[in-house]
């Protein structure tokens, strides 16, 4: 947990950054953006950038993006995701790590799930995306049954009464990380009935993160990841 | 309405059976037996059989049917769906009545289905009951496409997250009443979560009735049938 | 669903129109606008339109919809349901459907009764529309009991404490679709205290759809009038 | 607010009777009985007679009435309100007083009713009691549309929906005290949907009390008759 | 409730003008401002007047108010209670009516005070405004003891915790109406706290109207006042 | 936190009891009894008696305190708190303790002041308490303000709207640590409704503990109480 | 998917046992116990029996487990985490299994964590179980930093604010299921305080299953158990 | 609580400006910004001024801030806080007041923490501010142990699920005076998990005030500053 000279963080002042995470954790530390101002998370990035780490940065609006990539160069922005990261572009995933399939269910889920899809890509993962295949329309589902089986682990998005984690479980063994969306309006409350729904789910064994919470989807399967690849913190 | 000498209800003094209801609306006034005695349920009842309608109470636990039993006999109790119904056996379903199917998810959904189906057979409706094709193994439903075709109203209890109305109004171009149950726990919220899915639901054109309540849906299936055989009321 | 050539939907990439709805279920699929960028609509429009069918997109704001219109000619768009639809104007309905009457309780109702109002006049359905028949003044009410006896089904919108389809379920014996709306403030909670008002309405055979939703009892009414007139699928 | 000698209440170490709430609100405390052993009641209860108030106790269970009655000879326990009164038989109503009228949608509600028009009557006000005049067959409450003319004030008490005030109040001018109850089960949420409803109901000036509380809308009522009394307490 | 010539209500197309309620209840109809558009707003103010009823709207921002005074000179409008009337200046009370004390807890609930205020006003109604004595310096209303004697009935506005009507109900004996509003944040939840406080108070005979609603107050208010000064409506 | 010897806690196998926690805070592991069996409580508190700790047990019904007692002879048990303690009995208050005074607003909140008051003995803190003094008589109040002026700290226990916080902090300068009952029904929200109210006083400086949680406000008093004489932890 | 023999259930009229399960997702249909009838577990686990699966039952209590029990010998019951399990004893853990540890917060979550443990167990996987490690004393926890790291994937039970997974994701790189549980009270709110609290963690990559749901999150273990050992279905 | 002279507030019409305060608990009134206009806040403030107090006015924007700054020259504003205060610049904290630490989980918070800090500094108080110490990274506040014990008080400030305060009330004895904070998103429900994380912390002795309060908490410190000092007020 650091020695003498390392306490483990940078302290800037207003924040700690955690720079010792990715040796506990096997991820660096990610910026949350909102309630931040476009310098403290310039000032972030560049304590993580200059540990030579990977600076990703979700829920930044176009606006205050603008305004980071000015004050650190070499940043890229995704404004659908709505995530800031440097370096720019992306290095490669590595060719050896796990495939994680990112599933959503209808277009308007899509902010969601491409930041689950950047976080994995920024932290060199092989990843995919499949979008659109909503309960609704069953056929589209089962006609991307060999997509499903190509995974080791499955991220699935969906908003409104979020059924398609239940469907999906039920035909395959790999795990299951669910993300609800906020997508829907009156009884789905903001994705508290998707969330509710997929907390309830009559298949068994999947795991559930926040509502629109992408980026932690991610995260959840990066620790997989980690275990499928053997990994072990230096101690 | 009534006229002079009839006002359309029949005074009880502590209630006033509605025995107009039929007239109005093609079905008899049925019995919410909770928070009702023994004895007001037997009165009520014996007020409908005078008028010559069946008389059905839902919402009877053991003690108190049997204690409707002593003092009205030729009463019948289904202690599955916790339902009364006076005259015991119910007469035959009108064999040109249309066919309303009742589907439930998980065996646990069984006593909400049969509340269902058997209102729709004390008002002599043809109906059928399939048992245990919840999402989570999607096959058992896929097999059962055939059965979905022969109904001309669907009637769908789930529970938990309630996702199967979804998967069949997806599926099929009838009605479908969709119906949440209380079963699960937690994040299932006493049925709130089902209903909340069912409501929000990415399939169009499913409609909706209260948690654990199959005699509103069937109570909505008759309206239905009677527009599908062209009932009119007396003017 | 869809044979070798045709999986049943088309690849936009992003999207999955699936075309085939209108064989299942005697009902194109319709664009949920929001969250979908005016490109997006547009696209998906387009695809429709290629197939034949016609494109309705609802909860659309003014300025988005003026940007589809531009993208794909021969677009209207009503400004108080939020509607945008293509062709413009709709076809004539079929003058042998079904009679679907909606019915608002207040002027502040007006928005959503007339989504469902259009949405059934897309898809070529004879409609009316009666407005501003509340409860708090019930002889407005009792002055249209003709109107309501000339429907097949009744749509019934109504926010604040919902009462109307109760009301009204009782003088009828149609099928009844309850809309709640968000109209309302401190305890009406967006809607949902004229949704559970709906729900646990003492009159019976009600069926409820989401808050504001009145495409969803349009698309519910259409499961009716397709049993009215007979539909089956090609298989 | 009492003098040297008298502090306005009687000390009973686990209790404070307030006798000096007849003058000051003309109406005497009123015991709740939930929470309270029979003994403490009892004390309570012989402390007020004993300043020749009447003492009446709500929310009591059979056994624990039984109880009281034991210790304190000359109390009556009406079962189906739950409510315990000394002296029994109440005095008559002083002749001169307003008329409260206590209505209820349903045979279901009369517990609640019956509270309501218990503490009227234990105060010695007119009161009449109007029982299963529900809105899902409204033409049984336009048959007592005399009935309700002839009170000063109004009761209403529903469950389920609570729509039953928001139609008598569009009917009457004179106040209208709703009284939601917990009759009803899933999305009545224990009373919260009736309450909900009455608190946005679309007639205008209708007040609410507490779900179950027909004693607070007594005492509301109190107060109204107190004003058209021209009381005016000592001061 | 209208004979042959008159339905008891104007048409309008979008709505249907109830100008028989003040001969049924005693009050005209006043416009629910939220959602409807200056030229509706107009339009049924003008219908009011053409009966010789004031016009009364309430809930309409400073933009929509100039351009309802624009359609309809003679049209004040108060910037703190978002009320339109006409005309203006309002006629002076009838000095024999009762007087109604609206009482507000702190600066930030004089807005909805002043509703209550307007609207009684509005109405001819004597009235008076005790504003800023909250529970939190008690002293401050035990010194306006004198002030809430000489009032027939009070509205006692409060947000946060609600404490205010409770504490007024226990020190007199006149009706309390009370009024939450949304004044206040986090645990307050846009006024639910208080009116779940308000609705659960440890003093007898409070009633209660939803959050914010001066309007629903003054009208209940209204009612009180008619059953003070003997109203009765034609028959 | 221990040394290579004692590592803080005993290790009971199904418990690790915190026996550091004194030497930490000030005051040792108290034992929350709900889901425990006899023989778990029985366990632990034989463990803190070894270490010459008082073992206080809190939520624990007769059935299960008797067979604590059983197992643990010299232990008393309080059924109004429910509250189960060894040695019975307790040690007397250190005299030169800060004062502590519990007050309760009704009879009916006693339960959980009684947790306050003898979780305070338990740790032999000087403490009294002072019961119905609630709002809806507020000259009950305002006779004990020499009482009030007489406590270091004060604990203030209601139910229903708990408003007694907000009016005692208005009166006095010192620590007042509010604690909502679940007493109340319907609106009251099984406690919530007083928790709420409690968090949004007017009043400032106002301190909040969970509902019915009279022994986490003692636990708080402790730390003022702390605070007050100086403690500081062996380090 | 089954073939023309076989459907991929077994038909018992009241359910289709989904025996096809365990092919797919690599672990068999788990009975839930509660709403069904011994009869209707004991027929079920027969049916699994049959198929040479083992059956496990959740949720059962005491009297209902024995009467299973008594239907089908050889029937294992734990009270604590109320699961029967057949046969009794059940077979040794594969020794080349993942390792999963169960770690609970306090005394009161065991019945969870015991439901997860026993799950594991049940399918032959090598599992741990630490308990009483709550963030309230931290040293117990850190103490314990060697056991975490020899798992492979953690399951962490919390219930109260559920702080726990939190802790322990920040500690570890391996995936954590946290668990919320229904212990506590009053803003507990049933556990949906520490369910929120785990979806709404500052630690990343915590995923989340229902409240009290040992079961789901050992069946969540199991699907990354099969993904670590490379399972892969029979196509 | 003020002489024939003074009643104990100074009546500014819209107001009752409580300057009594002081005296009665040992702070001035503090002014609460929302909903209040820019003149009602300077004409309150230079009440409070002209009586020789500090004027504080929490929750204001920048723009309101600026026009109170044109009224009321003298006045400073902290943007972070969104606090006003005359005069600036603040006078120095007493040297021998007590030390209130104020802590913060993330860089997010630091708003609602700075609200506690500026509340304690402009009156007089020794206080210090630490910064982004989550429970995520436990080894940054394990590295901030001895701080901690500089403290007399701690105000900790967390959102999301509010874990800190649990684990800083484990590890020290002095009062902790938790705040949540409305950070997170989805299950965070605008700081609801947070409040009901710290009102159900299984560390025992924690108070808890509104969301976002941070002068709340301050306020509550103040009470227990003055219990430090010996405060009594004149009387």
């Amino acid at each position: 947990m650091g020695d003498a000279q390392d306490p483990g963080f940078d302290e800037l002042g207003f924040a700690k950054v955690d720079h010792d995470r990715e040796r506990r954790q096997g991820m660096p530390e990610v910026i949350y953006g909102e309630g931040k101002s476009a310098e403290q998370i310039a000032a972030i990035a560049q304590a993580l950038r200059s540990r030579g780490q990977i600076a990703l940065t979700t829920r930044v609006d176009a606006a205050k993006a603008a305004a980071v990539q000015a004050l650190l160069p070499g940043t890229g922005y995704d404004p659908i995701s709505r995530c800031l990261f440097t370096p720019d572009p992306l290095p490669e995933p590595h060719p050896d790590t796990p495939m994680t399939l990112v599933v959503c269910a209808g277009t308007s889920d899509l902010s969601v799930a491409r930041e689950a899809h950047l976080t994995l890509r920024a932290f060199r993962q092989r990843t995919g995306l499949l979008s659109d295949v909503g309960v609704a329309g069953i056929h589209r589902l089962l006609a991307h049954r060999g997509t499903l089986a190509t995974a080791d682990t499955l991220i699935v998005v969906a908003g409104m009464e979020g059924a398609l984690p239940s469907v999906i479980a039920g035909m395959v063994h790999q795990p299951v990380i669910a993300v609800p969306t906020s997508v829907g309006y009156g009884a789905a409350l903001n994705g508290l009935a998707a969330l509710a729904g997929m907390l309830t789910s009559c298949a068994s064994g999947i795991t559930v993160v926040n509502i629109d919470n992408g980026f932690g989807a991610a995260a959840a399967a990066m620790r997989i990841n980690r275990a499928l690849t053997g990994y072990r913190p230096d101690s």
